[in-house]
């Protein structure tokens, strides 16, 4: 066997078909694909390699695919909290990034999500924003795994000033980044129902079906668009949607709070996946998404932050083990989103939301190298009877050691190895005084 | 001035009457007091003190204040979790509990849980287990600040084979602590009121105040603990302990999740104070307690993370969080809870609650020195707007750089000096070897 790297001693959670658990187990690599799976003993050692990764013990893992996210908005990271959220959104947000949202400040905010998502744990993520070209050639030289959609909507945007030409701006991203990294997927983003009209609607989702493309969408994220989609529409957000033909397997929607049953029907018909992203959906006071009813239904339920300045960080450890609580409570039933489901949701789940469950999402031959290692010697993580519950109940993001994105070795004992660090802070530190000193 | 150690070049987030704020600040200690505060700058430097902590731009804030834990309890981390309530402590914890909680085992499971409470910033605790004389002699040798309660319960407990003999127990046991160290202060736990009788509940909280000290006890947990209290006694859990006469200002309740406004007018009439241990009600489906009812009746509250079997650890970081965030979704109101509302119940309410107040909880001149400083030089917590929001939606135990308890730095560069963690580790892995076999 041609192995390149290969990582040991170490507890193999690999999310595979039958969520296997492997004891003392390795991988091994060959460029960016895992080659081989095994249990090590005395009689079978794992094989030699040049680069051998000692997982001491450590729990190895799929990396992390955060569904939903706004990179560049790391920018306004606690910018403002606490606020009703019209005052929040257009007194502070807006206003900030109308200002200060163009492509060198998207570089380095951008750059520092990567920091932070690979540092903890996340090897793939998925979201839009403006500028997506700047975006995406931050993403890219950071050797993160990412599907990134230009953002359309029908009012002036950063980098897009006249929203007659929102569709050209994300054809135009996603037709120059389709196939030029194997890194990068292309996507398109339209921003919601309640900002986007039927007809941009349905001219950005028959985009993305031109280029084969992902279509994303924030649905049902409160009860007031619910409630004004009603009024106005006659129709439920999703049945709107779904009216326009915009529903299928590849259209990812983020947050569905407010759906009920017929909309859970019709997303699970349809074949869409739904971004749960539950640390946003709290903090901005939207509500509880019907996760348990949407998987029992049958939905894809994947796993995302949001961004940045609702959430407030992009740690998807603290998002899973407040996705796994929170479902509990909200259900009064303790067995509910139990830690395999909610590591599934964040993994394999995850991948498949996003179209790319062939290539990563879990420890399987065949599969890109996107893996990581987690350390448990420390007190929080001491004893260790289960390692999935360690993952989703106890641990968090500053728990990983190493991460591998397609083969290659991005952080190693905790330092990012494609990102000069300092330099980022610096540069989101500068950005932040001028924001700070303007608002 | 007679300053021992300055702490210099950091944010101090003071948790004063005023919930001050000082950029750039100072703070003098003198032997195990605060000496001074002040604001540096060219003309008023900080002063020179044989040892001097630059917080090298970080946040020094007061130690967080853990209100409800079972310090032992590490040991059974993960052991069992998604499980119905019943079949979860019926079927795993208490017969754990009944072959595995010895005087041994309780002094390595405590050292664990103080490692893991200093290396995450929390400076003080409050519990009860059973064996506490135990638990009270390894907190002891931590320099950790901790109320310690002997249990009581109606029922045969670890050491406590007679239940006839609970009370005699827990009054020898706070009688020897009380007075015999300046960080640890005794107290008395009774388990519940679904597990004392009113003989137990009225003897338990008589010795609490001959000795002068702090009563705690679990309250309105579940709803089928107040259902089954409203059937038997005809009154709900607090309506009963409050016809008891055990309810006044020396009252710690952990939970009340399931409290009305009846029982929180009698809660703040009485003037007790109530530990919201978010996380672990959520874990075990137990509800969400009415929080900001309760504040905005008066009522003190405090924040807990409860014990490892049910959490499944002891960052007040993560529990901050998830109470800024759980209660404006349970509310629908985006200003719930503030952070600065979050970061008080974690702090000075938390020393209120457990009347030390006049000691911890706060950076004020003349308090004990309980320190921690926050490294902010990390991607998750760049930039920084407003420290108040990054310590309670951005940050993570693992941030914490510093520690000092009592003027004694007991955390240095994340690394503990006063407990031999690694030897720590190892007996716990080994006792949960054993409970792993055995189950």
């Amino acid at each position: 066997m041609d192995i390149d790297v290969v990582i040991h001693n170490g507890t193999l959670v690999t999310l595979d078909d039958r969520a296997r658990i492997i004891d003392n187990g390795w991988i091994g690599i060959h460029e960016d694909v895992i080659r081989a799976i095994g249990a090590t003993a005395a009689e079978s050692p794992p094989p030699t390699a040049k680069i051998a990764i000692d997982a001491k013990g450590g729990i190895v893992m799929p990396g992390l695919v955060n569904t939903h996210t706004h990179l560049p908005m790391t920018l306004f990271r606690g910018l403002a909290d606490d606020l009703p959220l019209k005052d929040w959104l257009e007194g502070h947000i807006f206003p900030a990034e109308a200002r200060f949202v163009n492509p060198e400040t998207v570089r380095w905010g951008t750059l520092l999500a990567c920091a932070e998502l690979l540092l903890s744990g996340t090897t793939c993520c998925c979201g839009g924003y403006f500028h997506e070209d700047a975006v995406a050639r931050a993403v890219a030289e950071t050797g993160m795994r990412a599907l990134l959609a230009q953002g359309v909507i029908d009012f002036p945007a950063p980098g897009v000033p006249d929203p007659e030409k929102n569709i050209d701006h994300a054809r135009n991203y996603a037709q120059r980044w389709k196939g030029c990294n194997r890194l990068i997927t292309p996507s398109i983003f339209c921003h919601s129902p309640y900002t986007c009209s039927d007809g941009t609607l349905k001219a950005a989702k028959a985009t993305a079906d031109d280029l084969g493309l992902i279509f994303q969408i924030h649905v049902a994220e409160t009860r007031f668009e619910r409630d004004q989609s009603i009024k106005e529409k006659g129709l439920s957000p999703v049945a709107r949607l779904d009216r326009l033909g915009i529903l299928d397997q590849r259209t990812l929607m983020a947050h569905c709070v407010w759906v009920d049953d017929a909309d859970i029907a019709t997303i699970n018909h349809r074949g869409c996946a739904v971004a749960h992203c539950p640390e946003s959906n709290m903090k901005l006071a939207s509500g509880i998404a019907p996760v348990t009813g949407m998987r029992s239904a049958g939905v894809t339920v994947s796993l995302g932050t949001d961004g940045c300045a609702s959430n407030n960080n992009l740690d998807m450890f603290g998002e899973m083990g407040t996705a796994a609580k929170l479902h509990k409570v909200a259900t009064f039933d303790p067995t509910a989103l139990n830690a395999t489901r909610v590591l599934k949701m964040a993994t394999i789940d995850g991948a498949r939301a996003i179209g790319l469950a062939d290539r990563t999402g879990s420890l399987e031959i065949g599969k890109q190298a996107d893996i990581i290692v987690l350390d448990p010697r420390h007190p929080h993580l001491t004893p260790m009877y289960h390692p999935e519950s360690h993952i989703v109940y106890a641990a968090g993001g500053g728990d990983v050691r190493h991460v591998l994105v397609s083969g290659r070795l991005v952080v190693k004992d905790r330092q990012l190895l494609t990102i000069d660090i300092e330099a980022v802070i610096d540069r989101v530190n500068a950005i932040a005084r001028n924001i700070r000193s303007s608002l």
